[in-house]
């Protein structure tokens, strides 16, 4: 490889920034060059993040003392809205995959019901393209821009997308129930967030109003050729990382729960992060990877059948996938960088 | 009140054992006279259980040690099959409040299919009261031997049977996504139980299988007046103490989630320890006590509602409940002992 | 009894203010009245504490809202400098008990040296009685003003002053390491008690710099008779409640272990709320509790013995000690609504 | 590089079992060819670890059913005892890394006294190198049978044995407390290990009596030039991985705390896996990694430190020591396949 494209990560200093740092330290085609913080600008990335002290980083600063002239590679992992200005004013030569929800909804008209403002870069936003890797690969393959997907829609439709493409289940009754660990809340210093609060109990938010219902139904409808509503009903419990989406489906009629599962297998068969397993999986599964496996079940119910999908919501529901739509962007292989086994205990 | 009732708990070396134990000891109306524990035999409680060191029980003894003259009530925190067996051979003047599965299902045949052999104590179980206490309140004060309700199927029943009772929802599409503390399954040694097994992490399990299904269907069918089978999908994830429900339904025809909510204020209007709440409750609302707490939201999918319902396992699940049958057994306040406030945090 | 004591919590809206609720709601003699919550004010308790919305308490008001007249009792659990003036306004009728460390150093210039401003309400300093309840029994039955002793000076002392004032250990090398749970560090949100920056893992902090510290001293050097200096180091782990502290001693000449645990053991002989054992007590032995249990071990090393002592934080190490006092103070059983039973698990 | 090295690792069941595989699946220079386990023979990898099943490894085996022709290095992670007959029989072509205790122990009648049999190996004894990397490299360099140290021992000799060898600290007061995460209490099914007992609490444990102990004194007894006893005290808590050890010295006449960081930071200058820090170190900082790091603090008691040092217990407390003393041995740069970075959160 000659010279390393180099990268610039905006808004580094949250938990999808540490662990984009985790995985690219090891990545050989890239070095990163720059980190942005902006109350944190000025501190070193050892007060910011200890376990990242001796990895060699340089200080964090703000994001107008970037020069963009010597990036390549632009992660943003700013909040929604803020995220819009600042990659409209992007120059043209960098890639940028965006880790925020501001270019994930393709109709702008739906980001501002579930957002609350008017989308302030409408034709960049023609421009995105949505980052479910093996789902939108070639599209990825061609982009200047990446929408990351949300971690909840990447445990629900890497499941679901192909089931609803070939006709398997019906789109009218599919609930997920959704249990994530704390990081998909995010590193701002909450009450609600704190150990004491969340500690040896569980509770669902968001019910019926989370946001990530409609970037799962925008994915499900293209599928499914038609205009979906999905149950998604979220859950926070004391856990670091991770989702698991409980799924439930009714089947088309005459499928079986083996047509199912046959059709995940062959969709992801040759895919180095979906699995598809027999037992049910534990989030402790994929926990520090960007891996996602999936199983299917027969329920009670006749006709119907349970989807089990898990993932870790900082690896494969946000940096991991980004590091592998940058692999997918700049043509490295797929897998560098990402091929670390999970941790577990 | 004269003399106290003496009271027996028959394995009381588990986690049920230990949470009878907490709540009989602020009991005025009764004593604590026998502890039974094969394998603990011989040891005194503050070796089982260090946290009791302080109460002043006397030691564990062997069940065949037991003399029940000196006994009025027996809390039977046996395993299955041995519990029928134990439980034939009790004296007819004491009161039992069984918390093994062994007498909650009325038909055997359910009994020996989901147990894997046949019942034991086919007569005595014409006899069991099934103990869900706001539900089967009167048929429980003349009852001398209560099946008390597992406690996944309490956090079910409590909101679904009024609402099958008054044809609120329809029958054929009820999803029970349930989360449930550790100390539900047991103080038993279990590789798959070790801290550094469940510790930040989730999974489902026995899915389409458990145990608990029939119980719940049993309970479901008999307020429908008809056949009802359900999904119920348990998962097991980090913390000690709590069950919530996460219940999907489709409203009957012409029916509103607040025609719901009406349903369940009214029937449980007057009941200490059933509350409706607006707000998504949390486990931690009921840790340590004897509460069910729930509430019902409006789904996205028109037509259909959401039901979150919180217990503490062994609280309203288990022990709790236990005392609170004991309590309408024996003509107690049924509050005794259970008026404690929920540990949080 | 005849008319109830009324009381008010000041600033109720943090974990001692709940953990006072828990307590309180079972007393039989008094009546919680007035809660106080700055920020919080307006809002209704089940707002501010879920699990705490089932008691029948009024909603949060201002400080200044209070009206003192209706008020024979206030517990104080605002933050530090804040109390002192605050108290300094009450009126001389009621009996207060701070939870706060503003009363707690008797001498002044040492408070000022640790907590960076003048004392500002130094006659009341004069008056307000240490609130180690087991030690300060006869002042506190005549105090007003009750300061509430720390958690970790709460941990320390109990076992260190008996042993300190029989001359049992050396008073020149004592080292006491602490670990607490997050109770401990408030309800304030702040991004290093997230629960994603505490689960999994342990640090220590405060290092040779805690509050703590010249209070435990002030209790230790008044046993001593002479002027001592302690080593504490405190830990934060991944619990809620509990602190357990272990602390380093060296025998007196001639002294045995034995001497130092039949010292302790004649010291709380008649104490309900201290406990000496045999084993190596855990923090879930007094959890939910007013409980302290402490045990002696020899050292490997010759001429020292290991003292392991807990507490639950925010019961004995707070509000538990805090209305144990207040029925001390009051002459109510000092046992009175603190008897419940350790919650594990 | 040409053909690789291939491995067997005895005993793959447990914790340290499966994070040898996690580094050594990254490891270009050797294969992974048997994996055995006794109770678990012809399981697959994925029956008995799921988060292991996407790695192509072959199904466990028993030990017997080994043909060592095929393997070049021993990993052996079996219990004491049964170790020291196991590696007795290795064919003399093998390179073995011993992860437990059976080997560390240089005098036998210590073992013997500690571990309450006879050494059964004591001729292998003699030839066994105690593998802590950084202070045995060269003699590792030639070993064939490498004693990997304990978890303990590895966190607190590292900051202690170049302070006695330079005479910085007093040698016969030294007191070691430990808090460990849970995976050091290895896999077995037992009631005391299970999260509900372990889960929101801490104990201590083998206080002046673990194992631990005389592997802590051989070490710094050699470095002092004299024998030494410590105290040692290790705490159970509740986290997977990491343990974090709190070490209170005396410093040598004449010495400060600054000559003991300066002293630490000349003995690991060029050390990639030990780092000298100047805040406080949390577990965090070195989850999932080989990485040990520490701080010096000064004690409030005049002439007195505090060192706090803190590894990942199955890390550098040993399978990633494991490894790096394999790439001492076998010639390769010794940071190959240990260079990830902290999983954080």
């Amino acid at each position: 490889m000659k010279t390393k494209q180099r990268i610039a990560i905006l808004g580094a200093s949250g938990y999808t920034g540490a662990e984009l740092i985790r995985f690219l330290l090891l990545h050989p085609f890239v070095e990163i060059k720059v980190l942005t913080g902006e109350s944190q600008a000025g501190k070193s990335i050892s007060e910011v993040y200890p376990h990242l002290s001796f990895a060699g980083l340089s200080d964090l600063i703000t994001l107008t003392a970037v020069d963009y002239k010597d990036i390549d590679i632009v992660f943003c992992c700013l909040p929604h809205a803020t995220t819009q200005e600042v990659i409209a004013r992007l120059p043209g030569h960098v890639k940028i995959i965006d880790l925020s929800a501001d270019f994930r909804l393709a109709d702008i008209d739906t980001y501002a019901q579930w957002y609350g403002h008017a989308h302030k870069a409408p034709d960049l936003q023609k421009e995105a393209v949505y980052g479910l890797t093996e789902l939108h690969r070639d599209a990825i393959k061609k982009a200047r821009l990446v929408a990351n997907p949300g971690c909840y829609p990447t445990s629900a439709q890497l499941p679901l997308i192909p089931l609803l493409k070939h006709k398997l289940i019906e789109s009218n009754n599919i609930i997920i129930d959704a249990k994530s660990g704390v990081t998909g809340a995010g590193r701002a210093a909450k009450q609600a967030n704190l150990f004491t609060e969340i500690n040896d109990g569980i509770s669902a938010y968001g019910i019926a109003g989370h946001r990530h219902a409609p970037e799962i139904e925008q994915g499900l409808s293209e599928a499914a050729g038609s205009d979906i509503l999905v149950n998604f009903t979220p859950h926070l419990m004391p856990m670091n990382r991770g989702i698991l989406s409980t799924i439930y489906v009714t089947l088309a009629k005459g499928k079986t729960v083996d047509d199912l599962s046959a059709c995940l297998a062959k969709t992801y068969a040759n895919e180095p992060f979906v699995k598809i397993v027999s037992a049910a999986p534990s989030t402790h599964m994929v926990r520090g990877t960007n891996l996602c496996a999936m199983a299917v079940f027969k329920d009670r119910l006749p006709g119907r059948a349970i989807i089990v999908s898990v993932i870790d919501n900082i690896g494969k529901g946000a940096s991991g996938q980004a590091i592998q739509n940058m692999n997918v962007m700049c043509g490295f292989p797929e897998t560098t960088s990402l091929e670390q086994v999970a941790v577990f205990p």
